[in-house]
């Protein structure tokens, strides 16, 4: 049964599409509809749509196999898009539907969000992280130069659509890395949903009953996202993780073994924790550890010294203080820096 | 002595910049100030800014003597703005400050409202075309592949700052160019103004007071503006002229003659007036007839099917009703549009 979850923001059906899409779409009245997919969930996801688009555009459709998404998520990228809008078209009553995880939510967002000034869009978040996180509260943008999301725009999705029945055309390990931002959740505001994940056996991911954990999670995001739309504050909190986090995921991105977000996050969120002992047990018993070498060091910090959240010059990291949903701010120099990814690699031993 | 025009959508003040904008930025304690200008800007109106910025970026820097600055409101040029945000660290309390013409308001506050998701910006307008229209109301963007602003975004600047001895710097073809949207604002909403626009005697605009003139022109907009800020109606009535002109604009920003957006938008005017007649006794006082040919035609029609007012795939005009303020759609087809150019040609014999 589908659930509406309460979000002041935009709205967010949890539950079969097939109950709640065609009919909301009936009520909005769009001149025409745009998908924007990727290869795997134009091929896996787009036949269960019940909405049919005669137009579409599939992010990764010419790039080789095996590239990852997140090196797709670029301006030329974005301007291939345009164009394909354009040459559908589209004028400003149409709608762009979003069916993908983060990559396709973020930068089709982006996209609809500045073509023509502005277009309506819906998010069909197909993967956990996605489900848990990217397709909720309105964060759209593309990388630029290296630096994650570094080029976007705020911007409220017109609803919401999660099924969690796509959850199971994702293989493990992406299972696995959105399962890092539920856990990120739970550590921010929801300590019953963090007794639910550490009861959790290992490799239990795949079997596991998505709908209740998925409401819990979200629930977290939306009380953060209401308050503070625009991260003038607490919405820092939602990057806890993330400072560390993406500056191992772009410096990855960049070997032959790319982090997924959620194992760069897993490992930034042990690295910013103040006392990482109790996490440690959780992250290491669902993410493998992955050696960090000194020699990315120089590489990391300036990373990190790009980080949206910096302010006035200083490299800061917003972490979870001891009452949920509160926050403090703890500026890193490169030595501190240096010091909790060398914790990470001694406590993964 | 600075005056503050009344509107909701961010503050405008109209006067000398010394005594507006030192007090104003003082008030915001931004962290740090970043200035966009175009070749000209930096060198005539810099050096009266009364404010300095160690970081800037200047569009047209590198770019031929004679270019237009339209061919510059591009993606590319976006790419090297942000290029220079980032290294220049801006955080997101950093202010952008836009010193120039229309391109370099609309494309720098797009750059400064998609940096790391949006920082604040400024306009400070030195042509007419910006200080009229351009610079208020947070219409933002750049052109893409020949359609004009397709790709930006609605963001109110902090505020705008207007100081009329900006003109005196101005070329008279660019202050006639500014001059097209004093007319149509008079058109639109202010039968006074337009009274003493059709008393005043041609060749005389560099002579100009430009104070009065420019408040009452302000003051359609920013009514209008208040009214419907992302252009769900009444909005849409600014474009007047524009439906034909932008498509003019761009057709000849390609050939060795370009018109400028004012006069191309004086064109458009005429030939989407449904009684041209009184209006071409002014166009033809103030702006040279430039003659369109009809080989021109089939290219002029494919711009006009870009236009970003269009509807359900019709192409259409937002044109002045009989009452001030009001509005009414006219749809064009080929046929119509074709024999509207034609009877500007005529008009100007």
């Amino acid at each position: 049964m589908t659930q509406r979850i309460p979000f002041s923001g935009h709205p967010i059906f949890l539950g079969p599409l097939a109950e709640s899409l065609p009919g909301w779409l009936d009520e909005q009245g769009y001149s025409s509809v745009f998908l924007i997919a990727d290869k795997n969930t134009n091929r896996l996801c787009r036949p269960a749509l019940p909405v049919q688009s005669a137009e579409a555009f599939v992010v990764g459709e010419t790039a080789h196999a095996g590239i990852p998404m997140e090196t797709l998520k670029t301006l030329p990228s974005c301007e291939a898009i345009w164009q394909a809008m354009f040459e559908a078209r589209l004028d400003r009553k149409a709608l762009v539907v979003n069916l993908g995880g983060g990559v396709v939510g973020d930068m089709g967002g982006f996209c609809a969000a500045t073509y023509k000034r502005g277009v309506d869009f819906i998010q069909i978040p197909t993967t956990l992280l996605a489900m848990t996180d990217a397709a909720i509260g309105g964060k759209l943008g593309v990388d630029f130069q290296g630096a994650k999301n570094a080029v976007g725009v705020f911007q409220y999705p017109a609803a919401v659509f999660i099924d969690p029945v796509f959850l199971k055309t994702l293989p493990a390990r992406e299972l696995r890395s959105g399962f890092a931002e539920v856990i990120k959740h739970a550590l921010i505001g929801d300590r019953a949903l963090w007794k639910k994940i550490q009861s959790m056996p290992a490799g239990s991911l795949a079997a596991t009953n998505w709908g209740g954990l998925l409401a819990d999670s979200i629930a977290v995001k939306t009380k953060i996202v209401a308050e503070d739309p625009r991260e003038a504050g607490i919405r820092a909190l939602l990057n806890f993780g993330h400072t560390i986090g993406h500056a191992l995921e772009s410096y990855f991105l960049k070997t032959a073994e790319p982090l997924t977000h959620g194992e760069a996050v897993a490992i930034g969120m042990l690295c910013e924790c103040p006392d990482a002992a109790e996490l440690a047990e959780t992250i290491l018993h669902f993410f493998p550890h992955r050696h960090i070498p000194e020699t990315a060091f120089p590489d990391l910090w300036k990373l990190m010294e790009q980080d949206k959240k910096n302010a006035s010059g200083t490299v800061r990291m917003a972490v979870p203080d001891a009452e949920p949903f509160s926050m403090r701010w703890v500026a890193l120099n490169p030595a501190e820096a240096f010091g909790r990814l060398q914790r990470y690699n001694l406590l993964s031993k």
